[in-house]
């Protein structure tokens, strides 16, 4: 990559954007009352997050290395495919890009907020929360959710890949990561796709919220860090 | 494009008519009564646009850009890719395609606009309304559907694509729209697609329907064309 | 296409064996009582139907034009892109393939049809039945299916498409005919597709089956025809 | 393939364990209470196995041939593209790798267990079981199934790819041979896939599980044993 750490960072925050609109829009549409997309379920909602990182890894692609994540980032510099000079401003583009995604997110669908009387509904649409609340069992989903996409894009960049084509192999990553590991948390696999919407959440007036869940927050950073870094230290020790 | 303005303006019409014949007709099929796709849901919706534009594209694509959309043509020639000399041709050929499309998807669907008898209904398989009437937040939504479409387009083209891939990353693309963003006003995101078969269900004689709902009929076409051209704007001034 | 015809007859048994299990297979799976897919609805049909014709157009396609079906191949004669003579001995080949297919289809279902009381239900998984009776709307229906197949088709021979691509653009369009336009007559778009498996439905013993509804049969078979044909002339017209 | 029979090994144990992790995974998903993807049924089952198996193919295609099936492995060798020493190497890693990715299942969605009441369903995500029990047609769906996988990954192989595109294509198959074929028997077409996860079952210390179907678990070994080696003949016999 030969582009500034400007153009890079730009990169990050555009990607990063898109992948929030488009992955928490999906839940939006789903969950929140009276939207036409009202009940479409899980096929929906892990398409729409597949689909979503897709076209967020095209418009980042060409700027950046669309890592769009901060556990991919940290894992890619682990494994000696970024410097870490880039981890600080990486992660610094994709907080701002998933805050400011929330916040397109919430002019999108304003007339339905009011609508939605349900404030898990409503948090659930920017933030990750557990399907059985047990911290250690939500950290270990997330360590192996995470790992699972850390690795597997590591293994994508053994491969050698039609032009254009990646995204779309990463977008069918995303999928099945949603459809067979997600069930649990909620598969946030993203620190930033996590934290930055729940600050978002934190501070917008959204009709009927309830509490942004900050004892929970921890688990969707920490869990994606340590299963990024697990995947690139497994994947570096392979006697390949 | 170094094709005729007739060659171009006929694949405009081609592919815009098979983008409303596929895409109404996928709402025709879920909303229709005793159709077999009936109550098939909105990702069968979303799945029937997005394979819908991508199919249109292909029918376009050797003869003009494919744009198939007003809103996109904007945006494009505010980005430099298309003469501001084309853009009324093309728009021309657009809104064509689009009444031809309506007018297939009438004969096709012609059993079953009698066994539907609720004229919402039968207008939402012409053109979109909103899930909330709030004009206000509705043309927002437009304008957001519409910028993801041409800033994501105008991404596309700074990426490379192997031979026939572009097409279905354009699917992609308005899949995930309509997954994420359609549910607040169903995702008009193109002014011809809108327009065009609202004008049909105008005239056509069609059992059962009401008015055409002339009062919105501005929203998904003026949303869609400030959207794509604020996209294309704020792509230009990118500092890459 | 260098190989013999004898190669390409293979070719096209093969495919429409294929293209006719899963095809007929996920109607099987969606209808039958117990089957373990058994109200999947039509997104699991569309989706069947179209990676079915996927999978049969790679396994044909190294040995045949991999048509699958008399509609195209009549259309491809029509547009010159292969030789009268071969019309023949394709539609043989897609006849015995089909019939094929459906024999296979009983056999692997085979403890299903006992437990299946509705002898619709039954033929629905051989043969296309019209969801509003009306001969007439319904040969248009099929009619306008098969005109989007076969000009789509043309089109996509106007496109180039990278190694192995190609099937894959033919599985979303034949998903997005199903979505889109198959809610009326079930969408064969193909007389082998529909006349070779309900000869099968007619000859084999299936438990609890009905009669094949034989005054149906011709709307498949004509109609697709007829609008694969009409396809091909208006192609071949565009003055491009 | 030129890398050492060590390397291939494990990129089979690799292959296999993310194949099961996502297959079983999906199921898991599906099928445990509380689960975020409780109840989204077939088609999001379908999606999970043929996207999980892309993902597993890209992860071992660069080390192995990324068989990930003793089935696919058995036909393979029969149709001279891989060396019967290779047969026993490949079928251990598989066998390592489903093990390993029923363990992580279980690790992965450890507080859904409790939850779940019912021993079918339990035992449903680890391995198969029929729809309606009769061996001798369940085996024969079986060969039906592995039959089309191995006698089109053969066909694949005559056609040729862009880079990257096959595990996609791989994934469209195993797909549909769920949609269409998998309603009989939940569709193992893979001794590892099944039996492995089925001894995982049998030890591991899971919650509410009842027994492990021993007297069905011959079945999912033999039948795609049977169907992979007869579609590896009947392609060899092709005289083409």
């Amino acid at each position: 990559m030969d582009t500034s750490t400007t153009t890079q960072v730009i990169g990050e925050i555009i990607g990063t954007l898109i992948l929030v609109l488009l992955g928490d829009g999906v839940v939006a549409g789903v969950s929140l009352r009276k939207s036409k997309a009202e009940g479409a379920g899980w096929v929906a909602i892990t398409l729409g997050w597949g689909a979503g990182v897709t076209i967020g890894a095209y418009a980042a692609g060409y700027m950046s290395f669309a890592h769009l994540n901060p556990a991919v980032t940290i894992g890619m510099a682990i494994a000696g495919n970024i410097g870490w000079n880039m981890v600080v401003p990486y992660i610094l583009g994709q907080m701002i890009g998933a805050i400011l995604g929330a916040i397109l997110l919430y002019i999108h669908y304003y007339p339905h907020w009011k609508e939605t009387e349900d404030p898990a509904a409503i948090l659930g649409t920017f933030a990750t929360g557990p399907a059985i609340r047990s911290l250690g069992a939500n950290l270990i989903s997330e360590i192996i959710g995470t790992f699972m996409l850390v690795f597997a894009l590591l293994a994508f960049g053994m491969n050698k890949f039609g032009e254009g084509l990646n995204p779309i192999a990463v977008g069918i990553l995303i999928l099945v990561i949603g459809l067979s590991l997600g069930g649990t948390t909620g598969y946030a696999i993203n620190p930033a796709r996590d934290l930055g919407p729940r600050l978002a959440h934190a501070f917008l007036p959204i009709p009927n919220k309830g509490d942004s869940d900050w004892g929970y927050a921890w688990v969707p950073v920490l869990g994606p860090i340590i299963g990024g870094s697990l995947a690139a230290l497994l994947f570096m020790a392979l006697p390949i």
